[in-house]
């Protein structure tokens, strides 16, 4: 304690970093940031930016930077990632800014990426499903993992699906997003011996869009497959690293 | 109209028959039969026994066969069919009863079955699904198609499926029966050139349980499907029957 | 194999129709097109323009006209519209570019038009249904059929419903789209013996609005149907070809 | 205030009937019961026997006879019925028991029926619909309204309906009840200047059964209806007495 | 006939009128408009302007100007109201333009407005069903109906109900607009003997909101009501006009 | 600790008492009851029958006697309550047994009843809500509050329940329970500063039947209600508790 | 009444408040304003902007501060914020404006706070749920109530939950908002004897977004919670008031 | 091939063994046995006997047994079980039955039990859970892994849960079933770095009773999670087998 408090007086701990190594989490104007997440359960806190204003989304994320180095950020806007672009650009400028879709993964200089020895394959039925696996791929490739990321091979052309197999069986843990009927997953996990997370998209018009058909079938597969919520990528690509940081402690 | 009248009265018409020729339907105790429909829409039409009581059943039962020497039944309970056998047992000692699951036809010795020149495949995904089958195929048969049955080739195990491709493409049109997920039709659909017509079933628990998921997933297929209702294989049959004699017609 | 590759090498071949030949399907930017669609099922795969960005619209759509020499778009906004004409007027100077509503119909001067010997109607039930029937109507003019459209018989001024009924009975498949209560399709399937395929629009507003109500009463039609999703007009549309192939093949 | 309390100190009067000439209702074990209904709104108050045991039902049956000599109850089980003739054999050996699929009306010799010089035309689509139809004629008939009643007319055989439009044009007021799609109330508004009242009915299965399907279309209905509640025969009857009392009062 | 078209010919009447007379209906760019409905219905077609252009409105508004002298429109925006009043103020100089929130009556100079000798009472729960009840009143007045509008007497406050108790009961039937619980239709139509409309109101937040639990409500309300859609002034207006010209029928 | 185990080895505790003691619950075959809730929360553990076999429901009953001497079991069925009967007879022959509908509270003689300086009122709507209202009450009872209950006074008839206006005022906090379409606690909640509970009874039938327009309504309401769920009179008289005991505590 | 009346004439009294005073409301351009509802109920009636114009914002918030010298307006757009500082600054430059979030309060120079001996507890899961407990806490304020505001406590960091724990078991009654899985109200509620009040708050997306599985899990909740609909912080703060009072009348 | 049919035809293997050796698949009265899931798999197929007649449950364990020496089945009825266990007792009179609620395990002398090196915790948070934890169980224990039972540790008495964390961070993966509002996953996930899947269970009544909320709730959990349908004990209890096997195949 003693220590800490020398360090945050001589200026190498911010008080952030200090209360954070105390409390486990920061309080700042826009919340309580969970530093402490990454320890506790081996993902960091995502900070989800929608329904929030542009200067909670820069809070956070520098509360986020503060106290674990980086900072995961999904369903950015556009408006919301051209603030926060700026204000890291000023105030990070050594950071390292990753966008895809509307996920964005910002790191220092002095982040220390992390090594897992693991593949996480990524599936998606079509071009809609993109941005969902964008987000389930960002928190497997911030843990370190391998990610094999397979795209557009939805069953309406079952040879798309099929051609892609031997990718499927040998990753160490599969997450396959689909919309509409949703019927990949079930025909993937019918084929592997891998542990598949079906994420379910937004897509799909009329009576069970919105990604309400997906889930449902997915729910009622008639193979084994755990499920997230719609368009639930990052849950899907956190429960992916938890399985596959089993999978590398095993391996040590 | 004289001569009709005259047929009433020697006996030869009975006044339902008589009922039936001028009015198109026959006005009973239990309800008006639409006995023209047949004409009308090439396809009898199907007593529902579910909700109605025995003695409503048997005397819909009559006026069909009065009118059109045969009658079809669905979804007759254990006790509904056995008032009804007694029932025609002594009213009807010549007659034939089919009884499969719970969909009942019954014809008379005057019955002409009809002879169509088409294949309808039937395939369902699973046992359960059986009963559904059975109902769009009684009106198959009672309409004179050739009927194709595959069961129990759900996607959960690809190859069940995949196997039985051949026999897919050679039918005329295809009912495709599948509950929980309903994955089958679409899969099934991407694969031919035949028109499909998915029948959910209800079948599965939970969310999307009783073919809600499957009613789902079928309209929001990727591939070209039309759909009728949950359980509802009798209008799968008949639509079925529409086409192939759509068909049938052409090959003359 | 080997001609084919030499048909790249001088030119008198693409790359994607080359990997469209060898596939049956391209892979590009915005995801993979399957080119072997039209072949497989008899019909081609349509670009759902909905939740794409106007580049993906257009990639898709070059894929399309590269390997089959036509493009069929629906859910076509106004942007994308724009882009894509922009676009093509420089790329295929020679196309032909039709729009009707929000389905855009390209095709090459290379496109050779089949020709099909069936007629599909096509009713509406008032104004707002328009849109829907326009999309069915692109994918059964892209096949050859002849279309009858009959518009606005909507069965509140029953009279108009039929007037148009020798119409209907003339068809060889026929496709009502209708919103609000959806009552169309179930009198017109009522009074024909030709195979209905019922389309439920998205109008009305309150309990029952969005198509919810036309979609329930047509699948719970008293009459035979079968149903797509709410304004899938070109499901419809494509299941109505499937089955005047079926009957074309059949008059052969 | 006096005189009350004389005649129920001399036996002319019960302590029921002077509660309820006093406050309107009666209060008893099973509950107030609302006498003065009939004279506030013109309607008696039905006792709805579903979820009440036997003892309460004959309880509210009582204070109904007492104050207003007549009870209506509505869906009564064959054990309530029993139990209900039992007891009134006993205790009103004079009173008149009428038993309409589920809808019982009892008056005893004291009661006067009323007159109303206005016609309540009642039409169902099917025999299913048979038993709501009667509940919604027994309230008429207790007002004094003629009833006039056309079963078994739904729009799948569209001549059975319009084979009745006269009579439908005739009455004053028409109740429509019809499950399944529910065309029927509109096809039926759309052709008369009759204010109608639709009533859904819970037939049906599948997506839209129970009578949602139904109750959605009359509620989208494209003509102009009102609408009660699913199987709300009782409701649509008492709707149809006010506005025939209405008519009856102005035809004075 | 013939003098039909002589009149067409010399130009006393116009070609979309003589359709209409022989027809019912005209046929124009925007569909089909009903003429004969206020004939054949007793209340004209109402124009529902949402989901159409402003061309199709302005096309529609002309056709039922130009063959029953007035027109009403419903649900009109801000943008469609202007392009419809620009182009009426060239066309037709001398027509009355009434508009209440987005409801509007067109009537020509020709129009000559009918007379009902009957009172239909509008009442509402809050500032948020003004508009609702305006459209309402506006089929009311369109068809020669006294009004009597009684605004803002929701039960929250309940004196300010039955403050105007009597009002309501003067009325010869009642349109009583509710949004949020809809707990006023069904506290008036216990306290009247007039039969009772009700209008759920799209007001309300979360769980009911949108007008569902007023749907709901009015549904299940433990009085006899009547209900139309939600928001659907115009169908409850409708109603309560052919229930007043039935008694003012009788009247005469 | 020490103690404790002391009068475990000299039977003046019982094993039971002593785990309770220690760890606040007790673990037995049927689950851990939670013997802590009375002093952490202020009410006890209700033990909920529904689900559960007559053993489980006798197993519960005995730990919650042996460690808070009586024991509050809601929703219990016929043949439970009497297996539970059968049971307490032979091992509490000191007991007392209250049941009313389907609420049953035991009481051993050591049980010292709590008194509580504070009154809740209870109001319901019909008799179906008496035996949620019981539920309540039961709770409220055990816990030594004053229950002053007023039943049947639905808004329906009005008067009823303006005519318990000042019984309603008087209470410290008020519960009302309703089906159907829940007025009831609208309209008294309006009239009162009170705090209110509403309680949403699964009476009704068809749309927002089964207590859900009644749900909708509570929520949706234009006074201040807070609200339980559907049939949830046990929560609806804790939370009372909470309220009369904070009042109860302040007076003193 | 004559010395009301002779107030106005000598302008001591405006009209509205002499209107509010002999009737308990204000008749406006805007409806009806409930002025009495304080006096009433002990709580004012509040201003809901959502679905009003400006215009009738200010009108209302002018008969608010006219009769109760202050106004509660909740959901306030920022432009009609606009409008109705503008006007106030105007029409009453002496009154302060509080906003927070879009609750705004106004009081003018008359008003006199009342006090409120108890304290109100409001706790939130995360960052959105802010504005819905500004809302709660507004309400409080201004009934003189102590508010004690404990943010961004939710439970997947267990430990910032436990770690209120003192300040959660100190108030006289707490007031709960989470949106999610709304799992922080069941968690405080089970470790608490002060009455809970839950508030779901309509973030998340997918299945049970928008606060449904927020709702959902409170009315299912295994401890005691009364709960109020998705986002209705006002009604929470208000029953939070009533029983404030309540407790603070009690300790006088 | 040639030794295979040899096999059949010396006895030593059976017609069904050997289609499933060739097919992957055994086709029987029953449907078809999926015998190679178990391979290509790794998890078995498990036998729904719900929906099924005791005939086809026996039928299909056959299948099982006699390809892959037991068999699994969930959702078993009483009178299901007794026709299973006498016919069992006859055929195979060596079989061992293991029955906990309604799952079965039915292995024969020849099965040789695999292991597995990982713990699958199961946690549930009441009794009525129990039944669903205990299909979950069957399905780990068939695969050879170690379960670790946690019963009855629900939030609402918080120290029960926390009692047991040590367990929930030592198993390799977790299992957590819950009812009700289903908050005991997401408190058990916040706490532990082990991949957990939620189990929502049926339980509860009224608005998201039968396991709504709590799937609701599992699904928009702010920690992570991976769900399965409402009471899919299986499908939970498979996924963990191939996520601990994934894990055991690791460590070798």
């Amino acid at each position: 304690m003693r220590e800490l408090l020398e360090a945050v007086a001589d200026g190498s701990l911010s008080p952030a970093q200090a209360e954070a190594e105390l409390n486990g989490y920061v309080t700042g104007e826009a919340g309580r940031f969970d530093a402490a997440r990454d320890q506790r359960r081996g993902i960091p806190e995502a900070i989800l930016a929608e329904g929030k204003s542009a200067e909670q989304v820069i809070a956070l994320a520098e509360a986020a930077l503060e106290t674990t180095d980086r900072a995961l950020l999904t369903r950015v806007s556009t408006s919301q990632f051209e603030a926060l672009e700026r204000h890291l650009t000023e105030a990070y400028p050594d950071a390292t800014i990753d966008r895809r879709s509307t996920t964005i993964h910002v790191r220092t200089d002095d982040h220390e990426p992390p090594s897992l020895d693991a593949t996480v394959g990524i599936a998606t039925g079509g071009t809609v499903d993109g941005p969902i696996a964008d987000e389930a791929a960002a928190v497997c490739l911030d843990a370190g993992a391998t990610v094999d990321r397979v795209d557009d091979v939805g069953v309406a052309a079952l040879s798309r699906t099929l051609d892609q197999l031997e990718r499927f069986r040998e990753a160490d843990v599969l997450i396959v997003a689909a919309g509409r009927e949703g019927a990949l997953p079930t025909v993937v996990a019918g084929l592997v011996d891998t542990p598949v997370i079906g994420v379910p998209v937004s897509s799909g018009y009329g009576y069970g869009g919105d990604g309400e058909a997906a889930l449902a079938g997915l729910l009622q597969s008639c193979t084994v497959l755990s499920v997230v919520n719609i368009d639930a990528g990052f849950v899907a690509g956190a429960q992916a690293v938890l399985i596959a940081r089993a999978i590398d402690d095993a391996r040590d």
